[in-house]
């Protein structure tokens, strides 16, 4: 099978190590407007050759889009504009509503299947990219009712054999989900980050004076740009509102704080201590009923 | 040399283990109110016997004191009422201005020597400390001036045992720093792991959709209030300045999302990301020249 993937990150260069791993993918094609980066990820066997998009689209049997939200959500109806009815196409954007929008009418909506893979680090690059990166994690197909059985199953088939456990939701609650666990962090890991690189003017008393505990908090802090201000943009309403609870609650553990009223502080603390269990399941990465 | 431990938990217990194999200790007495934990402790061999406060102290070539910050500010003055010239004394909180002030006039103060070593995990109890836990991490004294020199260098030569880095501070800008590294980012992970069990009634949305993202930015959301809260309230003045520039950083970040406002996100995600560096500082374990 021929796969061509537009944007080899650490996203993309991650699925085709392991497509090619695992035998589901007998020829690669690199799309990436970073000729540093195509060069990098051709030069490590991550893709076989390197291609002009229009180039690439008739000979793929399956195109992965890898690039930001926002350049995706337009790039996608340009390609399902040029595809035969034999390629199916798929993205790995962190916001779904958007891209599903812009396609919802299309005339080849149904070659389309919009996933979102749980999956990722805070570095980018095809040099960033890592075998194994998805096994076990959770791969979300959105709005799948709009995609052809053959699309899907071929698709599924595709991120099962990188081992993800896949999930079905429409792409507004998973955009209202990922607002909360994924994008609200990212915005109070960048926070933190600027916060303390703001206030301590002599990163020395960073370096001497933090330790796990920050490094864990500001991890995120360290992610692109180039990716993440695309899904602020994106999905904008629902990450505001997350961060209009989380602000809300912040001042009112700030105000115990204040007033060292240690029994709010103790039972503020204790609701948090809950997320230990939550956090031992993700450890486990089984998939859990919705109610 | 006999050392008492008081309060053999994550960090008294990581502090005998390594004390223990470097042979710095011959006799290690554990003195813990939880007996259950102590028993672990002795079980494991991690102390060598259990006893009372009291009958410890004249046994004791150095005590250390690994107890909530709060109650180890109570005993530090109780215990000094009691030792005699042979011994002496450190504390392991992650505050250092209360217990200072604490003993400032005390007669003996001489003896004590105020420690924090920046260590630890989220995770707490004798079953939880670690062999080389301390290993390259930095330990700060303060106020080494009011220790005299000979328990100042016992004490520096048992945490260099441990391979840790000394820095000296006075006890105001020690926790005036780690209010911005250490303690707002337990509040403000704290928050996150409160507002995403708040708004996600069911913890299956999270258990599927959260990454490995959210798992590093609402870890130390499963630290005990048992340790947090004393640790709050001691530093509440500077953790609440800390919060105040933090949330009006945060409300600046949202404004920017809310008005889709992609130039100030990427100027803000950009001076954010200069946290690389510093975390790759932390990783390395350095120490760098304060200016």
């Amino acid at each position: 099978m021929t796969i061509t993937i537009v944007g080899v990150g650490l996203i993309g260069g991650s699925i085709a190590k392991d497509l090619r791993v695992s035998g589901f993918a007998a020829h690669i094609i690199g799309v990436d407007k970073d000729k540093q980066n195509a060069s990098y990820a051709l030069k490590l066997g991550i893709i076989d050759e390197i291609m002009e998009l229009e180039k690439a689209i008739p000979l793929s049997d399956i195109i992965i889009i890898s690039i930001p939200v926002k350049a995706g959500t337009k790039l996608l109806p340009f390609i399902l504009d040029k595809i035969s009815t034999n390629t199916v196409i798929t993205d790995v954007g962190s916001t779904k509503k958007d891209i599903c929008d812009a396609v919802r009418m299309h005339r080849n909506r149904k070659q389309f299947v919009a996933f979102h893979p749980i999956a990722g680090t805070e570095n980018s690059g095809s040099k960033a990219s890592l075998e194994g990166l998805f096994d076990g994690k959770v791969g979300i197909i959105c709005e799948k009712e709009l995609s052809d059985a053959k699309a899907l199953k071929q698709i599924a088939k595709m991120f099962q054999t990188l081992k993800m456990n896949l999930l079905f939701m429409d792409s507004d609650s998973h955009d209202l989900h990922v607002a909360y666990v994924s994008h609200m962090p990212h915005v109070i890991s960048y926070v933190l980050a600027e916060t303390v690189l703001e206030v301590e003017k002599s990163t020395a008393s960073i370096f001497n004076l933090a330790g796990s505990g920050f490094a864990s908090t500001a991890r995120l802090g360290k992610s692109p740009a180039s990716m993440w201000v695309p899904i602020f943009e994106q999905n904008s309403k629902h990450i505001s509102k997350a961060l209009d609870v989380y602000i809300k609650n912040l001042k009112r553990f700030k105000t115990s704080i204040d007033k060292r009223d240690v029994a709010v502080m103790q039972k503020d603390i204790e609701s948090a201590n809950k997320i230990r269990e939550v956090l031992d399941g993700i450890k486990t990465r089984s998939i859990r009923k919705i109610n």
